[in-house]
């Protein structure tokens, strides 16, 4: 038994967070750059809150709306110089796990001008930077409390940064900012949650604590998921602050534990085939579930006891949700292996261990 | 719903783990001053522990050695300068509580030599100060986890400190180090742990989060109480690790939600009468679980659910472990009521509210 945790963001919820406690804000400085995508931020209401909220403190502020899915390091970098250039003292990322992990590199960027793209992946001890803010737009990704940054570096390949250097300062976590989503991202990012929470669970690094946090999320992410699989529809707003606070606690549970196989092998489908982050990975689920059940019964039945679903059930619910995925030959498959050879810690951490062939095997038998 | 939690504070936890995880230290600076009680931390082998871990990473130290039972800000004060004088980059606090409580004072103080005494309760700001290091050696308080450090002013009061700049920067969090606890502080610093726990889920400011993290406490404290009151005898070594990780849970959730109405009557008990302050403030827990039943019948059907006591058998339990209290009658109860007076958070998160008459009552009742 043990109870490891690092969890240094200041985490403040609920709806209307963001003007009930904007007074937050004011010690981090009196300017920042806000780092949002094209739309979410808008179109959530968070951008109009923030600014409102930063008026209210007498911060100014620019925003710097540039940051695609899937951000490069190189995208980061240069928004690095922006924040240099225009003289911000913190950050503040609006969005999805795409924006929030870039906010996090560019407040690194910004306060090492030495860093360059990839050197990021690089630095050999941990960084001081200027604070960032986060407000998340989807319900999924956990990007809010994890020290984890999510980068595509010059290879064109998914790789992540991490360490206490990449902890926001403060997440104003409000549900309402996720209310707006339309049918397909709000499954694919309520997916990438259930991901998060069944591959904490069955990580060999799994502990007392996230585990009940992991079956906490689960007993919420599955019968919302299940819901969703029925109906076909949008999900109400009781239910969508369910997901969301779910997803919050499935970032939690990563955060400590890592992921296992479904993310890495995930990403391919992602990088190469177009598919979103959170089916990509959901999709090997049911694989991993089976390894659960083979290699840790504990974790297995304790996954049974807040779910009741079979892994049957479970497979067609998740195959409903996610829809017809690559179909990827055996050849195509082999192409891969080599990415998946070397000391990957989320094979290690899969139940039974998990080899560059059994990778190769799951991407051929999707 | 809402999530809201900070926990700055890095736990690493296990037996062994100071050992283990040594290098951790090594960020913190060349020099340190350990702040202990007289007894429990070279009896635990903690402070032999820590001293190896110090000479791993060549970081000198001087011992401390002189911090008593629920510390003074003025012993805090002096401690700083000593700290001060010593060139200290980082405190280590190794003790209980009271010795704790303390290290997260010192640092204020050290870091701050225009603080002085009680000016401690009057900054109007967080401070910056010197990195704490927590090891406990008891396991009830919680402190290694908490914002807060309950000191006694100068006329005499327990009264606590709290924010941001009361908590420690890393937490070594070994259960082996309570093993050599006698009976009677086993089951005062247990009690004090199970205060906790409850106070915090029948806390109106209990969370989703801290409500599941409440539960898990209680589930294993109510066990090993019981057991300690049917056996009367020290509990083996997997009982303590439990009752140890317990208080760290329990830690977490007062941390977010604050206590209720048994710490600030139980204060009186430990100033005045000498009673443990882990026996103080349970035996008005059974006061709490009948005002929860009353007004908060969910968290309270929670707390029956896990334990499956009732609040006969409950008060029976904690009546056998805290043995005989302080007999306080009517008129001496009713010279208290001008210290329970004014704006008191722990009262007003207690289930119905709770008033200077209704504290009286409770202390006459005992």
């Amino acid at each position: 038994m043990n109870i490891d945790m690092y969890m240094p963001v200041q985490i403040v919820s609920g709806r209307g967070v963001l003007t009930d406690k904007a007074a937050l804000l004011k010690r981090f400085g009196k300017k920042c750059m806000i780092v949002t995508g094209k739309t979410a931020a808008g179109q959530s209401g968070a951008l109009d809150d923030l600014i409102k909220a930063l008026e209210s403190q007498e911060i100014a502020y620019e925003v710097y709306p540039k940051i695609k899915e899937n951000p490069t390091t190189s995208s980061c970098y240069r928004a690095g110089e922006a924040a240099r250039e225009c003289g911000a003292k913190f950050l503040v990322g609006i969005g999805g796990g795409s924006v929030m992990d870039a906010a996090k590199a560019i407040a690194l960027y910004t306060s090492h001008p030495e860093l360059r793209d990839d050197s990021v992946y690089h630095r050999t001890y941990e960084l001081n930077h200027i604070p960032v803010v986060l407000i998340g737009t989807t319900a999924g990704t956990g990007s809010e409390v994890t020290g984890v940054s999510v980068l595509t570096n010059c290879e064109g390949h998914k790789k992540s940064i991490k360490g206490h250097d990449c902890y926001a300062s403060l997440a104003y976590c409000d549900p309402a900012y996720t209310f707006s989503l339309p049918y397909d991202i709000t499954v694919s990012t309520a997916l990438d949650a259930m991901a998060h929470a069944t591959e904490g669970l069955f990580a060999s690094t799994c502990s007392d604590y996230t585990r009940f946090i992991a079956l906490r999320a689960i007993k919420t992410l599955w019968s919302e998921l299940r819901r969703l699989s029925v109906s076909g529809t949008l999900p109400d707003e009781a239910s969508r602050e369910r997901i969301y606070y779910a997803s919050i606690y499935a970032g939690l549970v990563i955060n400590i534990t890592g992921t296992c196989f479904p993310h890495t092998v995930g990403y391919v489908l992602t990088e190469d085939y177009g598919v979103p982050h959170g089916c990509a990975c959901a999709a090997f689920t049911p694989t991993l579930m089976e390894r659960a059940a083979k290699y840790d019964s504990e974790m297995f039945v304790d996954f049974y006891k807040v779910t009741g679903v079979t892994p049957e059930d479970y497979l067609a619910v998740i195959k409903k949700l996610t829809g017809p995925l690559a179909h990827i030959d055996e050849s195509e498959a082999a192409g891969y292996k080599s990415r998946f050879e070397g000391d990957i810690g989320n094979f290690d951490r899969t139940p039974g261990g998990f080899t560059a062939d059994d990778a190769v095997d799951v991407l051929a038998g999707l």
